[in-house]
């Protein structure tokens, strides 16, 4: 049987090369369909002030207001407030532009007042024209702690202050035990007919949704197709320390070592038309692979993996799913 | 015997008529000498952040931060955190700008973690090179509630949403009876040569300092010379609804209608040159009166008003003090 094209899609996001497929997913279809679940394990305390890269990440791009460039924060932003902070002596080392300021500062009187951040941001993408359903992995706060040969690093220590220089020896995210799924996550999940598995660090964007403690049992139930992009093209990171990291856990550092973490968990495999030569290391682990271009410019660019993705997953056999 | 100039000076201050003169106090004279005493009832939150409107006028102009032509916020500032915020539906009702949510980030993250506002004044202003001491009336929060036939008023809601509209049948400050002088208000008080009540409405910035309970006692049972400068020149407020509020409140419109309000109080009443006829009105209160011109440009102008008005202090006859 011929599968019509998803009408439910889950993906799974980190920071900017989530996004950015997020982007081209909710162009690809129709609105309401997409659900992004976005890592919240980098959410740190600034200045007073609760900070959510990757949530902000997902909704600025969606948004439309992300700065193309850089791909986080907001297209021509300025940076006084951080300017103001700097000339009381304090180090300015997290970026943050004033308008992005507006974001951290409602969010944070929001959640003092009592609100969860799943609601949250549900209020701030209404407000910026967000179609899309962004939900945190979870509202309860966790913490993505890298290990080093220097020690623990708390995450945005190792990956801003530090610059990713550090060996990554292990990741471990504290207070995971106690963090549920964000309201609508599992219900989600158990209802799409495609999962994507965003081009998001599989160690620190990726892994940390799926070690909420629920998530990985409704990820794997869930009857959808499940497709993961590779964040690693030419045996680099388009962004980040996803190489770095691959190599100093052990594993092999190009697109087939990042499949190889989802082998047994996913149906298949998309990798950049400069890693063609992978494909068949690829299906040897159990999956399928689809060669295309993966490395996204502009918004028209990600429609199009989007769809490509979309499309190839809507032609897997269709499946019987355990209880939804 | 011919007094020396005053070594010890206490400015009691609201927003910029305050803090223009505070500027010219500390210009006038050594460093260490001058300590500014600032309303803290128009304090409030806003966006989960804690506005301090009159302290940070005071602690910007003396940091030579602040606009010269509207007197408040930060020169060259810009409001983009505020459109921000608007962006996400919120009315940007109270300008504040980029540089100046950097204070009131700060503030807020320290007062949350449990610092006194006067402490966390201090750290500012020694940021900001500010050699003067300033102090909040009080580290409890007061709130001044303005009564109109509108009803009951927060002070910014009267303020700056209403414009000053309405009518003032009275005022009263929330909270004053818990509200204990800052650290450092009585001493300075009690240590203080000359005392200059700024050129601040009397009903809204200055009266609710001297309402901190303890604050009216020190000041009265201080030995130093204690001299008010009008914030009404020819009958009108040079900034604010001090005029209109001595009308809706019953007084004389003018400044000798001021000098009333702090009749048996002070020593001297500094008025305009405009307001001339007024001095033998000001002098039967039972006060000197010295006129001059009052009304501030820049700082240099502001040094001239504070110098004149502290060789005027410094002419009056010594006084043995209360028990300091």
């Amino acid at each position: 049987m011929e599968s019509t094209p998803s009408r439910n899609v889950v993906a799974l996001a980190g920071g900017v090369g989530g996004a950015k497929l997020a982007q081209g997913l909710a162009r690809a279809l129709p609105p309401g369909a997409l659900t992004v679940v976005v890592n919240t394990a980098d959410d740190f305390d600034l200045y007073g002030l609760r900070i959510c890269p990757d949530l902000d990440t997902v909704l600025y791009t969606l948004g439309g207001l992300a700065d193309p460039t850089q791909g986080w924060g907001i297209a021509g932003d300025t940076t006084n407030t951080l300017e103001g902070i700097a000339r009381y002596g304090l180090d300015p080392w997290f970026k943050l532009g004033d308008r992005d300021f507006a974001t951290h500062i409602l969010r944070t009187e929001r959640l003092r007042s009592g609100a969860p951040l799943s609601a949250i941001m549900a209020e701030l993408a209404v407000a910026l024209g967000v179609s899309a359903r962004v939900l945190p992995m979870s509202d309860d706060p966790v913490a993505t702690i890298v290990e080093t040969a220097e020690g623990d690093l708390a995450f945005q220590d190792y990956f801003v202050a530090r610059r990713q220089q550090d060996d990554v020896t292990g990741v471990r995210f504290a207070e995971i035990t106690s963090a549920r799924p964000a309201p609508g996550v599992l219900q989600a999940l158990a209802a799409a007919q495609t999962i994507v598995i965003c081009p998001s660090n599989p160690f620190v964007s990726v892994a940390p949704i799926l070690a909420v403690p629920g998530l990985r049992g409704a990820f794997e139930r869930s009857a959808a197709v499940k497709i993961a992009v590779s964040p690693i093209v030419g045996g680099a990171a388009i962004k980040g320390p996803a190489a770095k990291m691959l190599a100093s856990l052990g594993h092999r550092v190009d697109a087939a070592g990042v499949a190889a973490l989802y082998s047994g968990s996913i149906d298949g495999f998309v990798l950049d038309e400069q890693d063609a030569t992978l494909a068949s290391a690829v299906e040897s682990l159990g999956m399928a692979a689809l060669v295309t271009r993966t490395v996204m410019g502009g918004p028209e660019d990600r429609a199009r993996l989007a769809g490509e993705t979309l499309a190839w997953a809507a032609g897997f056999p269709a499946r019987a799913g355990s209880a939804g």
